[in-house]
């Protein structure tokens, strides 16, 4: 198949497209390398030395792989436009947000940047299928955080969450209402009003993966070169809470837990976001309704995550003050069903934790100064 | 109080901007004045003869109002907030999308427009809030469009639906799940998403209004002076339903029925707008949730409102083809029990409608090819 990649450059970004370049298909990223930029505002770094996109593409095409690098930033319509009509390709993954929510919590500039690029950026990519290539399967990355975080309505479904009408006393299937926790997480709510329309008026293909917490770095594929080498985020901002503790284990630092670390949330490791992805490909949407799978392995407490690792690795556990407005602690349970029934067999954190951390120990670049660095909201 | 009227040159927001400033308010219009810059983009215009926004706000100083112009487009966030800043209003009264759904889908400029312009600018108003005047009162208005138009979930309440989870069987209010038919109707759903998280983390005061169809011209304040006279939009991209059998009737055409007529909707006279405005501002919402009142005085269905225009004035029904994707025929009940319990009493269609259509008829400066003007949907 001819695939798009947005944001391909990205830490999900990538590996999915060595894991989409490497089943054969013909893979185009398109990236403007907005979070390098991004690194370089924050004074962040990746852990883990990653290549430039230049070298990472040639290090691919030595390989084998069919992936080509269009320097394209998707809020500027043109471009994408013409891109394209000039691929129509069979699916366009769109990876291209800006995907931290405490980057989106630090001020009004960063809260209107994250706004204006998703909204913006994504509502482009839906005129670009529409105008130029209606048959193209959209395949999103959305997020578990558009649900909220407890157990309010029970274990979370895929998307839909069944009602009553009180007033009718009619059952009916509802976009489970949003209760998104930062400006991030809004925009991914704000998204899927557009799929709704979109899919509605113009039966554009779309599937809306809502992901948990991605951890970890290397894939199978990331792993063949070491040009290939996938970016680690260990800081405040950008670092996923696994990640974080993963580096603090590796580097010798305590683990900072935030609050009572009894926020439960839904995991996936990435090698598995790569792998969703392709089942979603493979098995296309069709235009009746937007598709909504929960991208998730399994359900953790921060806290459980933290004893884990401080039981393997000796690291202390040191609570601090919860920067978020979060509960202190939830319950969750995240159905996953639509993603198993496409085959998908996650990875658990048992398994492949070791290797995660002994690879992390290795790289070794922390700047300790941007552990703790969140906003506070 | 001192009021902000973003979009204060508009059909709404002129009449509420003199309402407002001849209850004795200092009114702050600000207005990049747009939607006269659509007319010329649409060769269509007023049919009444309007005058410049510096020619209303003299006339209405002469009158004794406290009326001060500011050009500002709100989606530049610089002068935006250093307005706010400066003035740190009572109440931000926020009139300033684009807010035509047959423009919003006439192609992609227009979608992208009406995305960019409404989600960019409402937010950014919500930021200037954040950082210089917390305790403002947003005043924002929506549209009944949001909920869809059907009896799926009985009489329209409020904005929030009270059902039944049924995988939990305990009773709770959502946020009525959204249905819009355009991109326009689209952002105002999009709108209810960044107004529910802003309120729920930073805790601003926001009253959503969600209107009917507008129909009317004048007001008691718009007639005071010939100067201070109304937009009046009669093509098929910016005149509401009513208003276009009015123009018709007036100026002796065929009434255009879209379909069967089958479609029942909200109405409101634009004095009325004016009108529920002023008792949101004096009314003020508090912090805890958002408040949405439903703004509208009466459900009638497009043929109801011709037939009547038709036994008056004699006019043709002409029934063509519904350039729209929507339901040939809906049952509509809507709630508006807070606004009368804060003193709304609803102007009716029989009790006005002869007044603007002499009214109409005297100013007759109809461009017949601009009647029929809407886009396919």
């Amino acid at each position: 198949m001819k695939i798009v990649i947005l944001g391909g450059d990205g830490f999900c970004g990538w590996p999915t497209t060595l894991k989409l370049a490497k089943e054969g298909h013909e893979v185009h990223i398109m990236d403007n390398l907005s979070r390098r930029k991004i690194d370089d505002e924050l004074k962040s770094n990746s852990l883990t030395n990653i290549h430039s996109i230049g070298v990472r593409t040639d290090a691919a095409r030595e390989l084998g792989y069919n992936i080509r690098f269009w320097n394209i930033d998707i809020t500027s319509y043109g471009y994408l436009a013409k891109a394209v009509n000039e691929l129509k390709p069979d699916v366009i993954v769109h990876f291209a947000e800006q995907r931290a929510a405490p980057y989106s919590m630090i001020g009004q500039n960063e809260r209107r940047y994250t706004v204006d690029n998703n909204v913006t950026g994504t509502h482009n990519v839906l005129n670009a299928i529409i105008d130029h290539s209606p048959e193209t399967h959209l395949v999103h990355l959305g997020t578990m955080g558009v649900y909220g975080y407890s157990k309010e309505f029970g274990a979370i479904p895929e998307g839909y969450l069944n009602v009553k009408v009180n007033s009718t006393q009619e059952d009916t299937d509802i976009l489970y209402p949003t209760n998104p926790g930062s400006v991030y997480h809004m925009t991914k709510s704000m998204d899927q009003l557009l799929f709704q329309f979109y899919n509605k008026n113009w039966g554009i293909k779309i599937t809306d993966l809502h992901q948990g917490i991605v951890w970890g770095t290397q894939t199978e594929e990331t792993m063949e070169d070491h040009r290939l080498t996938n970016r680690f985020d260990y800081d405040g901002i950008y670092g996923t809470v696994l990640n974080r503790f993963i580096s603090q284990a590796a580097s010798g630092n305590d683990l900072t837990v935030y609050g009572t670390g009894g926020q439960k949330r839904a995991f996936i490791h990435i090698q598995d976001t790569a792998n969703c992805v392709k089942l979603a490909i493979e098995n296309p949407a069709d235009s009746k309704k937007v598709r909504i799978f929960n991208q998730a392995s399994e359900v953790r407490s921060v806290l459980e995550l933290a004893n884990i690792i401080s039981e393997k690795y000796g690291s202390n556990i040191n609570y601090i003050e919860n920067p978020r407005k979060e509960l202190a602690e939830n319950d969750l349970e995240v159905s996953n069903a639509g993603l198993k029934s496409l085959g998908f067999e996650p990875i658990t954190l048992n398994e492949s934790l070791i290797d995660d951390v002994k690879f992390i120990a290795q790289e070794g670049n922390v700047k300790k100064e941007n552990i703790l660095s969140s906003p506070k909201w």
